[in-house]
């Protein structure tokens, strides 16, 4: 049984998945991840996973091939969809019962087909599954925070080769969350704007940081990003969830997903990566909660952070917190821009 | 010029280090440190480095052989020495000059000398080096944290395979030492007890978390740990500040350490890991001032983390800036106590 755990000095929570049933010994030869003989994610394969929660198929049986996206549990999940949240203390110790939704999204019964390469049409069809599968988490009320989450290659922390995603269901809302609404809520407060609109107003009036701009998203180089390379995609209409997003969106967010992976394939030669889905918390407490927010988290804003992983995190950074990047958002930002489409 | 920058929503600070002048083709091929056909951190090379701004040495003549610790500035700062502490704005944006110290402890004239195999003796001069460039340093006002740390092997983030360790002076203090202090001033001021004190009380009661107690320290596996096999090393008597370490103290510490990283030697095959000194912060802000906190930090406890790097960090953390264990703390505890010496 999975576990939360609070640090009682750093008030940060940590999830304890011991039933991966990990040994020393499986640490030992670190780096080298075995491959699997037959892909347990490709079409015809399906009996090799657990069976599916949601899939998009025509008019097929479950568990069979005829599909284009299936979603199933994670076979080694971090947290355990049974149970209730139970919270408890031992002297200056917190823990929490390890209850959560851990999913994995097979993006295609194709192996090679990665979304580098995949039809505008095919990943759109994966985005609306995240949605469907984030509309159907969220009427579970142990959860409060859903985030989905994609690592390209080994060195990013993938396990199989084969296009997927994961998605997570946690029952807090976590600390990187928590402290991004704090702030925006204060400026919603002070100005009754949204803090993430008025710093994409901002980052459009100069091109520094811009590495392209379309009718519906922009893809920005953080100001204080902490990778290099390191980008955000956000809507320019304000909207504090991912679900909003119509049809007609959802092609437009394939279409620069595609490139700006196109773009790091040709600047960058295919980095190792991971993106990650930024929309507001699934279910905010009660007032008088401590984690009360005062409404529903409409002034945040939702994003799709995407992090190239060309450096090596270190005693520093585990540390104190903060980062080293060796590369100057703006150097970033112009060498992405050049292969402009 | 370094510069330090602030995520507007994330309030957290970020260092550009730009002039470490990398562009995209030098992360095309990620992963491979070319190995230096001489190094300059052995006996004898010591033309190839800054000069020495200390070592411990007999009576030879700095920047030639002869030495058992040699410090110098770090090649490739994250930080400049020269300059002031400068804040400026624009619009949502803030941003530092990045001013601090960037310094390279070079630990042996021996490149095959790691901190597992050198001799206590030795070991103590290395904290004895630690002690002495802190309290140099803490004399320049324009630094508010030091931290100090280890990275063992290319996989944990050395460059160089010599061993050494660096030190970092900031002009700030950083998020995690910051998330360490407000609970422990609470904890202090309404117990007047140390929180780590009290932690370390609780552990010791039972042997689920302690991997091992000397006269002076007691090496645990953190109830909350972010990493397979993370450890922490505690005085056992109350102190702020590593500085307070007697000669006496530092052997003993030296053979803490020794022991700890013969055990990860043994249990986990000579892991890549991190090393962090955790100290209180060198000049704490006046009264008056936003990051004050009351007197100087003796609520603080000093510790030495290290983290083995066995599981790569990936969409889930970076995203939610929490962790997945897949190796509960007890099992850890359980793996380490088993080499007891």
């Amino acid at each position: 049984m999975s576990e939360l755990r609070k640090d009682p000095v750093l008030d940060r929570w940590v999830i304890i998945a011991s039933e991966r049933g990990r040994r020393p010994s499986d640490f030992a030869a670190a780096g080298s991840e075995p491959k699997p003989a037959t892909c347990p994610f490709c079409g015809g394969n399906e009996h090799m996973t657990p069976p599916e929660i949601y899939a998009a198929r025509g008019n097929t049986p479950a568990n069979g091939p005829g599909w284009e996206v299936r979603v199933v549990a994670n076979k080694f999940p971090a947290l355990n969809i049974e149970g209730t949240v139970e919270r408890s203390g031992i002297g200056l110790l917190d823990r929490m019962t390890g209850v959560g939704a851990h999913e994995v999204i097979i993006e295609t019964p194709t192996h090679e087909e990665d979304m580098a390469e995949a039809s505008l049409e095919h990943t759109a069809t994966v985005i609306k599954t995240f949605q469907q599968r984030t509309l159907d988490l969220r009427r579970d009320d142990r959860f409060r925070h859903i985030i989905i989450f994609r690592n390209h290659r080994a060195e990013a922390g993938a396990s199989l080769s084969h296009p997927h995603s994961q998605l997570i269901a946690l029952p807090i809302v976590p600390q990187i969350v928590k402290a991004t609404l704090q702030p925006a809520r204060l400026h919603y407060m002070r100005k009754e704007r949204c803090i993430f609109c008025d710093l994409i107003e901002q980052e459009l009036a100069l091109p520094d940081r811009v590495v392209r701009v379309t009718d519906q998203f922009v893809v920005l180089s953080p100001f204080a990003a902490g990778f290099p390379f390191e980008l955000t995609i956000y809507p320019l209409r304000h909207s504090h969830d991912f679900v909003q997003m119509d049809d007609k969106e959802m092609l437009a967010l394939a279409e620069v997903i595609k490139d700006v992976l196109q773009r790091y394939k040709t600047v960058l030669n295919d980095p190792p990566y991971n993106m990650m889905l930024q929309t507001a918390p699934t279910t905010l407490p009660r007032p008088g909660h401590p984690e009360y927010w005062g409404t529903i988290a409409y002034d945040f804003h939702w994003s799709i952070q995407i992090i190239p992983r060309l450096t090596k995190q270190a005693g520093f950074e585990w540390g104190t917190g903060f980062f080293i990047n060796p590369v100057s958002p703006e150097l970033a930002a112009e060498s992405l821009q050049v292969t402009s489409s």
